[in-house]
């Protein structure tokens, strides 16, 4: 019973400063995503891929959760206006604290876009808000076809989801079809994207949808993502 | 204070299960093995191969732990001797006292190999002991090669670690160098197998040490791996 009541405050600790973040970044008028996958499904690399494009005309900020090295913020920091990394030490995810500190570190008057790279981790992440508008998962190709229902509770709360390195397809085997039939059992809502960011291919169709939510975050009345509960 | 105490209790807890498991699982001779690795690094597909292979001459149990679904269990179930699932529902990481569980479901008396397949995740798993006398730790080629120094403690307590799919390595972007160079620096007596469970390639090297492994257990003296603290 006592763990459950720690469990239960942490939790309650983390949301709060999650409420104050989520404000914090609306009155801003940023667009934040919570970015969450297995380690090397490729979130680094889609953020070195889109933020050049998005860069000319929105203003792109990073805060990157790892357990130790700086080696993703030293990726981004050439694309970003600003990165900031956050080492977790051994925290398996980040919490709303440490990006309210983060948001300390960053200029976010002046963003568009917040990307938070979480920790590479499919489980716990999904438990803690952030205080993000958005929560985008993505899953690669070599990860196998059975994961969306290996790991529901990560995808059910997607608001859309990254299917990438879609150019291994002609040599993995990997069964879209078994995977949309998972998806279609836990999360109906999200949007699905085919990926590459080696190839460029499917990034049209994601950063158009990606251009449109920021664009929606001006319109009095929509709610954060297209039918998802505030948390 | 509260916080740091109930998860030093709760580590307690766990490792006085983990201690009776080993003791049981010795006390019976089977080589117990703690898998541990990223989702879709190639576990099941690892026990998939390696147990026919070992099956003529020893017998070869399976625990498989998941959040849901019990379909790597299914998929080991054709091979193995003995087959658990253990599904943790929301839980991140295998416990020694879920272990004790599944163990009170195999015929462990005529077991020579307990394969123990942890749930996907190289964060959590990692600091809880099951019980186990050898700790293996997979990283996949597509997870890419900056991944030991990211999880370092997941990779310091390995007693071997497996490099896997490497036949992709013609099509994908890994620096074996980087890797090496970040292991050497954390983790120099886990002896490193360069896999395809796919090809077949590097199989025997990795299946002599396992079963060098099997033998010295009989010999009196001689700790649970080459140099490992008994914990």
């Amino acid at each position: 019973m006592t763990t459950i009541n720690v469990v239960r405050s942490v939790m309650k600790a983390n949301d709060a400063v999650a409420a104050a973040n989520r404000e914090r970044l609306e009155q801003a008028g940023v667009l934040s995503i919570n970015i969450m996958s297995s380690p090397g499904s490729g979130k680094t690399m889609l953020l070195e891929k889109i933020i050049p494009i998005l860069a000319p005309s929105h203003c792109c900020g990073v805060l990157v959760g790892d357990l130790q090295t700086t080696r993703d913020a030293e990726r981004l920091h050439p694309f970003a206006s600003e990165t900031v990394q956050i080492n977790t030490g051994t925290g398996c995810h980040l919490t709303a604290p440490q990006v309210a500190e983060g948001l300390d570190h960053l200029d976010i008057a002046r963003l568009s876009f917040l990307f938070i790279e979480n920790v590479g981790n499919t489980v716990c992440p999904a438990e803690f808000d952030l205080g993000e508008r958005l929560r985008i998962v993505l899953l690669s190709i070599p990860e196998g076809d059975d994961k969306v229902g290996k790991y529901p509770t990560l995808f059910q709360k997607a608001d859309a989801i990254l299917l990438t390195k879609i150019d291994l397809l002609p040599v993995l085997e990997f069964d879209r079809g078994r995977m949309r039939s998972d998806l279609a059992r836990i999360n109906t809502r999200a949007p699905l994207f085919e990926i590459s960011s080696k190839s460029g291919e499917g990034m049209d169709a994601w950063l158009a949808w990606l251009r449109q939510q920021r664009m929606l975050m001006s319109v009095p009345g929509v709610p954060p993502a297209p039918g998802r509960r505030v948390p």
